[in-house]
């Protein structure tokens, strides 16, 4: 593994495996490590962003390795403008973003891995998944939806679903988009007072907002319980979304120069071809 | 249907149902209607993407209403290019690409639409394909992979098709990028040279290029064949790369604002809401 200047910043918000994780006890506002304020920080962002997009060529170039980012937050947390931001720019060819609902009929007739399975990128591809099998130890959780025998279950199955993954190629980055209460407040009632978003807005968000502590109860278990050597999870402080969409990309580079595509060799003997 | 600015341009290479079409006739290096020349154009593509971007958060908001962008060329076409340039910058999450390469043996054991519907856009999207079904109706018709009335029948069949997808909310959009030999020639000599892009060069190209004659011929029939009102195909000159984007810009800005989406309405009383 070559060292690489992403490196530090990601192992800021790595949560490894073993490590007691306390969500309170992480500063959503923070900047650390950033290399300025808003502005040069939103700066940097355009040059990383621009790296981005030079290795998603190379990995869609070699072919056999992929990435998957899976998303979670609460509402109003920021996945849908992170995927906005650090993926804009990016050749769409080879990026493939998944988004889970409430789950259909169909899909609750097979097990909880079917459906997000079925949008695992192929070699080559950034797969994003904006929500994912996480809402079955979240919401699932939360709502009381399915027995605590069943649910508490589900993390052994998500460790070995994501180690098959692994083994194909396919690094699975977890990143948990965190924001405190109190940001999450002002974006909704942003939400609600600009005409042009405020049909983004469900009144059923505030239902959700009324359990935040049993939310972040089941995040800090799933995380502890999830986060592995190879498919660990980011905990990224998230009030400031100039900081994350920053740290995001930091977190990407760093498992991009891990992952060091190659372009794959030529055919032989093209060297002298003249197209005729 | 309101007039809009891009309406002329899209008519321009619009191929009207019942029409003559002759590729021989049309100039692909053609600079019809644009604002200038490469640097003028370039810059107002750059004005054109922007503009896609919000229509493209506006259909996503909508959720009613998609476009098929179909891309067909000859090898070295641009297809590639086309979707890096003009997509790049739309926020990937209302964007699908779909790529077709020679079928797997479950795909050859159904109809030749099966594959491709998996991958029509959902409401909201916009999906492209990077080559089609149109295959189906060329390089099985040039290489005589399937006896001539199978793939005749076809023509009927994809028009039946996309008339499907068109009654549930997606616009279908042909367009066949029209390069000349020799610029197909100097392209693939580039990859050649270019020692970072030998490996997208493969020695099966040159064959293809062999029947240059029996694809235009293809081609022609095609799309005579399967121009419609509801899913017209666009021949548009593609020798020139800024001519090329800002063409294909043009023609997927006439459609939206045809289809004119609208953002939904909010849900009823959140006018005076205040979040706590």
């Amino acid at each position: 593994m070559a060292a690489n200047e992403h490196e530090e910043h990601a192992g800021r918000w790595r949560v490894e495996p073993g490590t007691e994780l306390r969500l309170a006890d992480i500063d959503t506002a923070s900047k650390a490590g950033a290399p300025g304020d808003k502005e040069a920080t939103t700066l940097a962002v355009q040059d990383l962003v621009g790296q981005l997009s030079d290795w998603q060529n190379r990995l869609w170039a070699e072919g056999s390795q992929s990435i998957l980012l899976v998303l979670q937050a609460m509402d109003a947390g920021g996945k849908d403008g992170t995927i906005r931001q650090v993926f804009t720019g990016v050749n769409p060819q080879g990026v493939r973003v998944a988004s889970f609902k409430a789950p259909t009929a169909d899909e609750l007739a097979h097990d909880f891995l079917w459906r997000v399975h079925q949008h695992a990128p192929a070699h080559g591809e950034m797969g994003v998944f904006n929500r994912s099998h996480y809402e079955d130890v979240l919401i699932v959780r939360v709502n009381e939806l399915v027995p605590e025998p069943v649910w508490r279950a589900r993390y052994q199955q998500i460790r070995d679903f994501e180690q098959i993954l692994t083994a194909s190629g396919t690094a699975v980055v977890k990143v948990f988009l965190h924001i405190s209460p109190e940001e999450q407040a002002e974006r909704l009632q942003a939400r609600l007072d600009d005409p042009t978003k405020r049909w983004k807005f469900a009144a059923a968000d505030l239902d959700v907002r009324k359990h935040w502590d049993a939310y972040q109860a089941a995040y800090e278990e799933a995380i502890r319980e999830t986060s592995t050597a190879d498919a660990p999870w980011y905990v990224i402080p998230a009030d400031r979304k100039w900081y994350r969409n920053w740290a995001v990309l930091q977190v990407l580079l760093d498992v991009l120069h891990r992952l060091d595509p190659q372009f794959p060799p030529e055919e032989p003997g093209l060297e002298d071809l003249t197209v005729v």
